[in-house]
């Protein structure tokens, strides 16, 4: 690598180190090696509340300065985009602060709490001419691309009709004890921890949604607390949806993070005139095709392996059916990423489209609140 | 079969030899076969309303006696019971004239399109004094028995979300001309082909639906007719719902009669404070069961085929995994109708039960024309 | 039914009462129900070795008389044909008996536990112009049926290649004790037990099979005993065989008694030079097909589910989706019979064929006790 | 990154970049990132036959030099480790290279066409006192790793048989012209290019193999040639083997490369006295347990998804269900041969080992030409 490429290299600061720090760091270590065809990168600077774990996190994955104090990694001059990844609350402040001081910055969804907030780092954005983009990851696995293209392309011919679900079952325990996450001061419950993803998926495959009518509800009505009282819960760790997309699809969207069993799920079911499709994150490398231009006697839904002409999965691996893992989905959106600075086409959610997924958040709650359909703009 | 058995006989009357007539038939000339404990059936009057007709299928289905008009059927004195198989809109005249006439009846689902009339079937069933049951078959298949007697046994529980999805294809095609079930006379659409049937299931499970938010939609706004012309589609493929149970539960049920690929797909999840289940029709000799009594490292969903042990299977078939068809459900229904018969304890859908999940399809319907909640009773 | 009908009848004596016998009994109950085109059928006479037992099933299964010697069933001038379902031992007596006496036979699997026996079945079938056919229902299912279709067609081009497994777990305890199918005198085990069903799946598709190359274990040694001794197991309960079919392809066979979680699987692949066809009697209302006629980027495994164009699904539902149970098989056999019987093709293992069934499975069984392969002819 | 820590990092030597190069080229720049406690990793000298693509690659890969001329790699002093990923017939003349230059080795499987020159790299590697470990990356994934302390821990009892298929579909096209594949000098077939991945497995599950009986067929006995005409294939697409475990266990092992709809396929069933496990590689985040501890009438197999709690998953993603990609395999891979270096426990084949494995594939081959069982040692 000589001294010019360095001239060019990307440089890269990383604030936050937890588990979309590390996912971040990773894809800023292999995406030149995966892709070939972006600019040397540099891991210039890693900030990380704690000085000491700074410096270890920053031995590890490989960055060449680390802080204790975030807006040292802001300011350092040799950082070009900034990765942050640290809780929810940080998102508003810290990009802010990194658009003013004239970097990129890919920050980890949803963008903020508060959607004023949301609103702000939008216009901060726009305004900086910079490249801001959020990490909604699994809108770059090879299936939900290759689906993308056979929507367009009218595979299933015109979709009339979609379905949605996102389950976990990390709060499912009704022995865990009360914690900030049961508190109403940390939002909704799921429809802040879950919603995004699938509308991120949604805006990727149909575009926005325009009505919305949700219900919640709370698998555990109070839970215990450390000093052996118990403490009503406020959040809602299930919500459903009736919605309407703004190209007149109507669909349910459910996301529930107390459900035992499932620990990634993200499924999708997507009708047309002429067929349809489903998809589970859970087994990502995979999705299911029915057409009726098949035969009738043989028609059924095809379990498609995802392969090398699904883009890009051939980046990664050759052969067909060997499987990317999570991970890989952000060293993808990483590269989009980079095509996005180098003023490219990328398939990625900027801050303006992210700004819609959380107002359609927002709506779902209003929605819950006042009881009644509600228009998301 | 001496001849004191012959008094002791169970005559059968059948109106109707379409999809769910050989079904009542086949399962009348079963039922002692299989289940062994049941008095001796006679299968002594067939009617259909072509008089030929009649007389093949009598001889087809073993019955002794055919006739054109259905009312011989219920006048007949050898008949103590009376299958009603016939459209749903001939169910009321049938079913009051039989219950009027001193006979049981087993009718099938939905009881009437009028809501009023079902009432009246269910008044005119109560004072009779005979046994009135509805055709609800899902609800009595060993995977579903076995479900619900492990949720009986609390295995995942409290029970604290569930969805219900029922979906087929039968109206997927945008290219199918305008029928009788495109008119609004016909009803709402899916949710009256489809909404019984989970509903049915629900009531099995878990009680009586308290409050509905429904919206329903068209994939196909018009369709074309046999004249070469376009005509407005004017009932609803596709329907969701939010629910809340009488017991607290909330969740979802959604029927699309237009979801190619689906063929018999009625898809049920169910969420506990302790795990979860999930059943579909589609592979109706398995179901799921996740539970956190087993060791963390290896929780996952147990794919359990059904087997002698999950009753009733056993008495069709003493080896597990190979399986009951969806003729076996209607066996089991009647072999429960004849212990109701016989006073016995039953697991079946009655006029007075199945008014209740007439009452909530209803409430759906105006939910969505009102654009609001709606509570059931 | 008239008079004149009764006497174009089919007179049907059943002897046994077990698994099969009711199984059998089912088929005759519903046979003229479910496909309509047969004579009626006449249940006759029942044999089953208790006479109190007997005449208990007898009114249970429909039939007019009981008794408790075989003998008399197949004497009894008003039968025309027996099932024959007793343990394999008693199948040669009774079947040479039932065609000297000039009925027809329909006897279960395997035909006989010594080979010459099987033999003398064969050549005594022969000689009385009788029809003598063979329970393998197996062959019968709506996918079989249908792949069967689809090879014929060439879909997946030409077959190079076979895999067929056939698992169950009734023997895997090894806490069980120590009982006659243990011992050598029952046979060879899982070989006898259940070679037989997947070979009829390779004669019904493929034809048959000309080399065998055999291995077989035991996974317990020794089982304890009654008496708290314990015994040397002198049967296996795996095989596993490498095999040429006549028509030039290689594959395997492997059966297995002992397979814990494993309950009626059959499973078959299937690899041809266009494509590949996966079936698992598990889920035996479902196949799966691949196809290289596929657009590349869209391959793979398509699960079509079981529908009225796969005949004869559609005698038993009008519906796609909805799934026939294993006693349906029997019902399709029955009727297949029934058509030989009248002179009409059918799709059925006669004697001659099943002869060539167990003919291969002594093969491997000799090719184990030699180590080496074996011609089967 | 401190000078003192670049004394103790491991300089790295890469031959080879196409699909293996590539894949541990990513190994290289993730191991630390990943797991953290292993030492700085220095990417120093790639080599690959093309000097201007061994510049490229060094570009995108991280490594500070290139060359044209792979001696170079293995002769630079900063070299402490050669990742050998060229064609396997100049895996011997390579390592042997490198072992002599006292550097550790990490070599793609399988290590020699010829069996003496895998001979020749374990005599070396032993004399050599250096670390020669080899690439079988499937042994590494969190759900097989899982699977060998489930085993280890007896949860389903003693093993008592066991099935293994590798299948892919690469050489399934009849209509692909003859290539160097097809002919003898390329070796047997499948069984060199697939059997030592499941042979691997079964080392990394069970220990060593006893005897073989191996049968080989060819679903294409000719092929076209690019000058129009057409010539006989001489290596075997398929290959079937009977086999015993020296721990006394029989089951078999099939390969085929040309098994149309598979893709990665490499699945497991293993049956044990008190349960047992399938693994498929195309799902490679979830196993399949079935244990006969669980109650009877809920008893099945359970789809366990991968998570933190199967090590090494948690290394990658804290969250369950969330999935690790092939490239992941081979960083674990990577990260066990950096613990082997420091002298830790590792998890990882040697030459030792790996030369067992390859006798193995050659005493099938030898059973097949000699059509006999063949011991393996």
């Amino acid at each position: 690598m000589s001294g010019q490429e360095n001239a060019r290299a990307l440089g890269v600061g990383l604030i936050g180190t937890g588990f979309m720090g590390k996912c971040h760091a990773l894809a800023w270590n292999s995406v030149r090696a995966v892709f070939g065809d972006v600019p040397p990168v540099r891991l210039v600077h890693l900030g990380e509340a704690n000085a000491a774990l700074a410096s270890q996190r920053a031995a590890e994955f490989g960055f060449a300065k680390a802080s204790g104090d975030w807006r040292a990694v802001i300011s350092d001059p040799d950082v070009d985009i900034v990765s942050i990844t640290t809780p929810n609350q940080f998102h508003p402040e810290m990009a802010l602060a990194a658009l003013q001081a004239g970097k990129h910055v890919w920050c980890e969804k949803p963008m903020a709490p508060a959607f004023d907030d949301a609103k702000a780092m939008t216009a901060a954005a726009k305004q900086s001419g910079k490249v801001a983009a959020l990490g909604y990851n699994y809108i770059q696995g090879p299936a939900i691309r290759h689906i993308r293209q056979l929507l367009a392309e009218k595979i299933i011919g015109d979709v009339n009709h979609l379905r949605i679900e996102m389950d976990e079952d990390f709060m499912a325990d009704p022995d865990a004890l009360f914690y900030w996450k049961h508190a109403a001061t940390s939002g909704y419950g799921a429809l802040d921890d879950f919603a995004v993803h699938p509308l991120s998926l949604l805006w990727a495959l149909f575009g926005r949604v325009s009505r919305v009518m949700c219900d919640m509800s709370k698998p555990y009505a109070e839970r215990r607390t450390q000093d052996g009282g118990m403490k009503a819960v406020e959040t809602y760790d299930s919500a459903s949806v009736l919605l309407h997309m703004e190209n007149g699809v109507a669909g349910t969207l459910q996301v529930n993070r107390s459900a035992w069993g499932r620990k990634g799920r993200i499924a999708l079911q997507i009708f047309g005139s002429k067929g349809s499709i489903l998809f589970d994150q859970e087994r990502a490398n995979e999705f299911q095709l029915y057409v009726t231009a098949d035969r009738p006697t043989e028609q059924g839904y095809r379990t498609i392996l995802t392969a090398p002409h699904h883009d890009p999965y051939g980046r990664f691996i050759p052969a067909p059916g060997h499987g990317l893992g999570f991970n890989d989905l952000k060293i993808i959106e990483c590269h989009e990423l980079i095509k996005r600075i180098n003023g490219e086409t990328a398939h990625l959610i900027g801050f303006e489209d992210g700004l819609e997924i959380e107002r359609t958040v927002h709506a779902m709650a209003r929605s819950f609140n006042e009881q009644r359909w509600v228009d998301v703009r």
